[in-house]
């Protein structure tokens, strides 16, 4: 079950970016979900190229949902998203096929599948199948929302320059969300943004790239989600945001910060609020034994810089054997840490819907 | 499938810290692995109380195999661990149990299980079960050993204090996985590791605690184990690691560094050597598009510290639903990053077994 | 996930005849069901040997719960039933170990686990491994019980006898569970027992063994509980029954009759009747599309007669190679089916409450 | 997990019958496996409708590989097949929607899917759907047979006609194997299968429909393969078989005619031959204790009469909650379990690849 997540709410995942088509099967989302394809372009859109610090492939995602959705509500069968892959013959691979690109899959690929992986544009590992999970988690985040759960990421840092993080009460961060909806380059303090873009650009003059991190919160999430063992609410999170291409750190709450403190900086005080339990503060990241507590969750991925570069660099002939030197042409993305915001997003969703449907009930998320 | 993890080996974890007795089941190891029962008493005992910096609880950790060991060699059916728990009834707690410690997961707990759960000594969610893990993973572990696969752990930082890396090259590499066997407090600067002991010392005087950060490697890992999507070999560690109590962040090679990094400086140039490709640096950890790519395999775990601290703290009584202040008795570890050492190896070896076996089949590790 | 059943509910079993223990683990059952241990002693003693036509091996089943149980209830964490192996040392099989026994799995388990698995008294493989099925399933038949739902098998045929099939109304049907109640021997029709048990008598004087054919209803099953891909509900019960022990058949409804039938005849019409939809006839036994339509859900197990018996048979040895003949010694039951009711009734109640708290969340079934 | 089924190589299932396409991803099947389009098209032929006794709906099935496939060969990573549904929209569903049909699953989805299931043509619960089973399944039957595993079934009995059973020796099941090959209807007494044929048209036109066995065998299967508990082979087989639409009995070997048998009869002696074991009568269908024992494993399954049939039969408006009666219209097949054959067949190389990659790792399919 490699290629599919989940317990009670399942994605699978297919495709290759030159192949014929790309899609994403979500398996046990509650009957009657409304599915607004308007909101699944709307979220396809963000995670397109943007402006002058993305690749200009400019092709829509043109999905169709092919199964699963009768009278524009989920059928509470596998719904399923196909999103056709457009011009896929532009290029001649010939050239380049054996000389595994580093940072990439392409020589892991290799010695997984014997050669027989399509390499065309990095194939099934490219970022292009991540708009299937997009598609997919667009439903999982509508209905998420019609129970008042809401998720949003932002850029915290990029290229060197920190945005301000959430604020840290209610209120405060659902005006972050709000201030960041529908934005194609997430940030909250505009000034950083700016600036992370001005490095961005002067990276990619210089044929390099820049990585960066997102900031994750969840809120309105129900208190008593999660297991202490061993489908940590972070356990399923991490298991999911890691499979995410180019993430290779997750942190929760205070996360890497928390190993430096000492715990009574470290242990949130606990508060009865208006008949609920609330923590005065969020350091654990809204989970504690592995369940969340009701207060929002919060989480970090690291991105590592978009491996794609035009400086000459270092490599192998994986048909040859013989050392090489590769020079990318081309078009390449120096950044792609604006464009994974909501994949992080989709695959939150995701997990969240299983872990809620299994608590829950297969209806709940409908109800 | 809360409580068991893998695919073709899967570990079942049971047992609250002050009930009859704690376990695992390991189900689909290969048959015919040696069973060495004085290792699992040495990993187990890595894990127990350890000198002034630790809570004196001396109890030794009486295992024994039920189930799928014979003739001193796995069955190929499910092994079981069982760890009886010895002097359980020593507390009273009548006095704290409706009291949430901020920090631990009694509020969570409260929420999930709605008063059933056994709050005796933090039940299920206590670092004791870990013990189990311990035993299980030591099999693992050996298994792993016979194949040329090794794992250590080390306490990359400590109180403010930071140990030295791992070696890069596999030689120094080695070396330092010598040079930490046995070790009860795992430091590869031995100077660094006292001045840690120091500081945690002092915290314990001053009624608080500390965390810390772990650095693990892997070395000998075959190329080509994990998937694309969603098994990433980073997806199934951070799973697993993320259940080891007190983990609030993963990272893989160079991890959130990598996010403020060139992608000329983040790239590992590849090399063909002695006939086979390494890459000259290793900052992606091994691990590239989720797939193992014959580098040890490097990641780091930030811990938190201990949430059990003796000066007075603000939280609720769950039974009043009251405001309420709490200053805990007995004795507690000022920290517990040393002892989750090999809690992280026992893991990692019980994810790596379960990868290899789904690659390469159930009787592959003991061939 | 081989030796655990289940995705909200799992059940993992371990353990081997003659090691030192057998056990089981049940996961995800919902925090707060009582936990009855005279109704697990009492559902033990159905599974045990009764009378003449058993094995004298008297032993009784010391189950202990060592873990998910708390102040008489489930804590909602793993419960773990532990049932050590008594006297286990009695017998020498260095004389047999090699002769494959026909019927059993000596000749599968030494090609499965080349000669690693324990093959005293069938190791893993042994009906005894099944008591640890009937404790756990226990706890689920008194969780489902809470929420009217009741299983319960007859011996429908036997020795060539035939037990007169359950009743098709609801009422009648309950009267028959009543009746049924407690009988190690359980038949609907006493002289159609008389006579089973007379020639089963006589089979084992002639040094022969019988089978059967167990009928299983269950009473008060919610409608829509099952899936109409992969996981119908005939898949889920079928996939448990079929790993019960010396299973070869399953059939729900009027099952392979149906096969004969027009479908004038096999069509259960559909009828309105206070409220609910019931069907005048139940042939489809309760299921229609792989989902429960709220009748009794009616099933048969078809147990192949015991294969151990007295007369010379035909073997290998396995350590030469060579033919060879085998003559049992000792005791053994020259049928089981009786004995596998209660097997039956418990592995049916670990799947329903997988698939009632998958449908209506991990706390529905101590509600 | 509801729609997937399997550890390693795993299958996605989705798709309505009226909807824009159904389709299934198979997941974890080796790289380098060839496609060959041509044996899938033809396996769909098997399996749409035949001559005079099927619905002459002769739409063709024009399937598309749309992921996972790379110069004709697998390339390791989800292999999707999607086949559009054509004509779709030329019925109007409005007068009997609401009317459940007898032996169909309205009823039954409406108790699941509370009104939000698309009820044109079946939907999710169509015959239809195994369409694309039939195309994953001859992938895998391909991949079998490279490595010298072969499957078959044919119609062991229908409309009360009988067919003798397959050969029990290896030549001649061949021998049958080779007869069947291709047949639309398959039967090996050629005089049986044309009584078959009379009695459906007769029963078709009076109105109504007929049910039958089919019996499957597969040769060449490695002995070792499946599990004690709970994925016994036929544990596996069971699971994946009652969800084949129709189906309500399985049986493995005799079947249920062991219950009716001494064991001095039922046990299969075992003897030495040219160097390996083999059973000199295979009554436990080739599984013994759940693991294939070398011996061709034999089961049969139950199809119960189509249930839809011309009469007038009694059921419920379900927006009314009233009696009412029902008279179908259109035309129907009288009989699908000639074209339920390769269905069988299909599902059967799917759960032999799974367990197969399982116990042989991930590229043994392949190699």
């Amino acid at each position: 079950m490699k290629n599919t997540f989940g317990h009670s709410v399942a994605v699978t995942l297919f495709g290759e970016s030159h192949g014929e088509a790309i899609g994403a099967v979500v398996d046990g989302l509650a009957p009657g979900i409304p599915v607004d394809e308007a909101f699944i372009a709307a979220q396809l859109d963000l995670r397109r190229p943007f402006g002058k610090i993305s690749t200009p492939r400019q092709e829509a995602d043109p999905f169709r949902i092919v199964s699963g959705c009768f009278a524009g509500r989920t059928t509470g069968t596998p719904l399923t998203v196909l999103i056709p892959n457009g011009d896929t013959k532009s290029k001649d691979y010939s050239k380049t096929k054996d000389l595994a690109r580093p940072g990439h899959a392409d020589l892991t690929a290799q010695m997984k599948y014997h050669g027989h992986q399509d390499y065309r544009g990095g194939g099934h590992f490219s970022g292009r199948v991540t708009a299937a999970l997009v598609a997919a988690g667009a439903v999982a985040i509508c209905a998420l929302e019609r129970k008042g759960i809401r998720i949003r990421s932002h850029i915290r840092a990029c290229a060197g320059v920190e945005d301000r993080p959430f604020a840290g009460e209610q209120a405060g961060l659902l005006a972050d969300f709000d201030a960041l909806k529908g934005s194609r380059f997430p940030v909250l303090d505009t000034a950083a943004g700016d600036e992370m873009q001005k490095r961005i650009l002067r990276a990619a003059e210089e044929h390099d790239s820049v990585g960066g991190v997102l900031e994750t919160a969840v809120c309105g999430l129900p208190a008593g989600v999660g297991e202490p063992w061993f489908d940590t609410l972070e356990s399923l999170l991490a298991h999911m945001l890691f499979a995410v291409p180019a993430v290779k750190g997750v942190e929760f709450g205070d996360g890497f910060a928390l190993a430096g403190m000492r715990g009574s900086a470290a242990n949130d005080p606990i508060r009865a609020e208006n008949g609920r339990y609330i923590t005065e503060t969020n350091r654990s990241g809204g989970i504690n034994g592995g369940i969340s507590n009701g207060m929002p969750v919060v989480f970090r991925c690291a991105f590592k810089p978009t491996p794609s570069i035009f400086r000459e660099q270092r490599t192998v002939d994986m048909n040859t054997g013989e050392n090489a030197s590769l020079s990318l042409e081309g078009r390449h993305d120096p950044v792609i840490v604006h464009r994974a915001a909501v994949v992080v997003d989709s695959v939150t969703a995701l997990v969240l819907c299983d872990a809620l449907a299994l608590r829950y009930g297969t209806d709940w998320l409908a109800e």
